[in-house]
């Protein structure tokens, strides 16, 4: 019998982060596809559509008129999951009905003006501008003492549920903690009492030494695809320096971190010669007033396309009643990512 | 201020099976919807179709012959995700980079010759035979000292990543307890050692006392919305009897268990007058040789379908970064379930 082989052999890999398992089959990417077909978003888009609710100077459901900015624009998310002014309750019967009010503010983060624009399209400026109201809106809403937990994301793409193709993320801050960040956060705990080092840090030299999942690297930021990748072409984007939140990162490294996205999302979109879908997002410190020592903050972004532009993963029936399972390995995925080219390929084109 | 009331006021609940909690948006349904459209299974198919490689007759792609098979059938799978000759072998960095060799074996199961039909449009008949080779399945793998977990499954329908619209579900069992009913088996576990009773007998006593989310109940099973429901129409299908695994019913409760499969399936496609997508499966107990008393057989239905035949759910960026998350009460949900027409829409045009 052959020696196990990481790049031939069904194998499990273990996520430090979570504390859960993943399933490995590498040889099963050979297999055919007769399945559904994914629809692509590549339709132009003009600068400024008038029915779009967030475009400059447009109506908003709720009436209210958008501001004619020209950087970001942040604003209360008028259909939002999270509501600040939730009555407290609970239900607690025999442990098994158990419910409990829960408050918090949903916000709706614009990158830009530009309506046909998308992040690996804007100069290194803007994209710091995201940075920066990423930055204010978790210092803002983490000072609050009813939110305990701001997360911010992207869902990009309508195959990721976005329904608005211009440039935007979200914030949801909440008084709980949400499941994701509760397992991170225990996880980094209990690595860092035992070593008196991040989870993070350690996991980064390796990688830095390993070099074989290391996707970009500038002076700040290095992104791979984790040892533990769930999606076909995750990555996990990593400060070399151990801090809890962006209020900590110094001018220089939220440039750096500006330059990780766009870098990181231009190759997303050359992979497959489209624009990429993706849910992406910050994993930073709870904010409930604790100290969070073992924190390290990251991003991480989860895109769905396996094959080409129409072809995806599908996080179905063993997925969801067994566990986490991917085709490729997360090495055969970082090399591909790697040798992409640096420039974004419509601007390539021209 | 209102009193916390849970069809109006976001909240979090609690998931006793798995230990994680949910949140609970109810009046985030009425939000409009702009995003991506599912297409729909809804073109007429032959009741045999020479391209298809699960019907009676044809060749696969391995080139074997299917048997002119009258009622199930059930082949080892030609891309199994899980190979049964994977060496064994281990890897291990500093509990940071960790990876086990994994081995088990993949099979396709179709429910029916008939390239036509879906399991509500079956007799209880047919649904029984499929019954029959579910248990026969469970019991052959689980007795193989490699195998210590049989997942049993289906993917219905595109939108679940399904690529062959002829009836058929998979099983893909395995050397290890997967993520999901290793929890499972964790919160089980705890719940009968300090109450003596399984955790789901408790619950659906509760259930049926309240009766508010249950759909459908015959003399031997129950199935409910459960309290936790992630998915919009989320069921749980449960037997009144505390039984471990599907070799312990008796002929009168598989007669049973295949017509509440088809009151269930028959009712979700009237939801939304179609071919009602889902990812199911059963959890038994693992295979593994210990006695596992506390497990409490059971099936999920996990449909993504939200407000039509074409608006799903999308479990994206907080959902996959935070916590899951969903728009409209379990209650409500098992209300519309409930006072669906038990003939099917097809049948019933006629
Ligand atoms: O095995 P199939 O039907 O080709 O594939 C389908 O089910 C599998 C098990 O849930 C998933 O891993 C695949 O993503 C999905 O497309
Ligand atoms: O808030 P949106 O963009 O309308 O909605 C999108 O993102 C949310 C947060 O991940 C999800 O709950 C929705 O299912 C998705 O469609």
């Amino acid at each position: 019998m052959a020696d196990f082989d990481l790049t031939e052999h069904p194998h499990r890999r273990y996520n430090p982060l979570t504390g859960e398992w993943l399933l490995v089959s590498p040889h099963r990417s050979r297999r055919p596809w007769q399945g559904q077909q994914e629809a692509t978003d590549e339709a132009p888009r003009p600068a400024h559509d008038p029915t779009c609710y967030l475009c400059p100077g447009n109506v908003r459901a709720n009436g209210e008129v958008n501001p004619n900015y020209s950087g970001t624009f942040v604003f209360d998310n008028d259909f939002a999951a999270l509501l600040p002014d939730t009555p407290v309750g609970e239900v607690n019967i025999g442990g098994l009905l158990r419910a409990e009010a829960e408050s918090g503010v949903g916000r709706v983060i614009c990158f830009s003006p530009r309506h046909d624009l998308t992040l690996p399209e804007m100069s290194p400026e803007a994209i710091r501008g995201v940075v920066d109201v990423w930055t204010q809106q978790f210092r803002e809403l983490g000072a609050r003492p009813d939110i305990n937990y701001v997360q911010i994301f992207e869902n990009k793409g309508q195959v990721m549920g976005c329904s608005n193709p211009h440039p935007h993320g979200q914030i949801w801050a909440q008084r709980t903690v949400p499941g994701e960040p509760a397992q991170e956060t225990q996880q980094q705990q209990a690595y860092f009492q035992q070593h008196g080092r991040s989870l993070l840090t350690d996991y980064l030299a390796l990688e830095l030494e390993q070099q074989q999942r290391v996707v970009l690297a500038n002076a700040h930021w290095v992104t791979v695809v984790p040892y533990w990748a769930v999606w076909p072409f995750e990555t996990l984007v990593l400060p070399r320096r151990h801090v809890q939140d962006l209020t900590q990162l110094t001018d220089e490294e939220k440039d750096a971190l500006a330059d990780m996205v766009r870098q990181l999302t231009i190759r997303y979109d050359n992979l497959f010669q489209t624009s990429f879908p993706y849910s992406a997002g910050l994993h930073q410190r709870p904010t409930d007033g604790q100290q969070h020592a073992a924190w390290h903050l990251h991003l991480h972004f989860y895109p769905p396309l396996l094959r080409s532009a129409t072809v995806r993963k599908f996080m179905v029936g063993y997925e969801l009643l067994g566990n986490a399972q991917r085709d490729i390995t997360p090495e055969a995925a970082a090399q591909r990512l790697r040798e992409l080219p640096d420039v974004h390929y419509k601007s390539a084109r021209q």
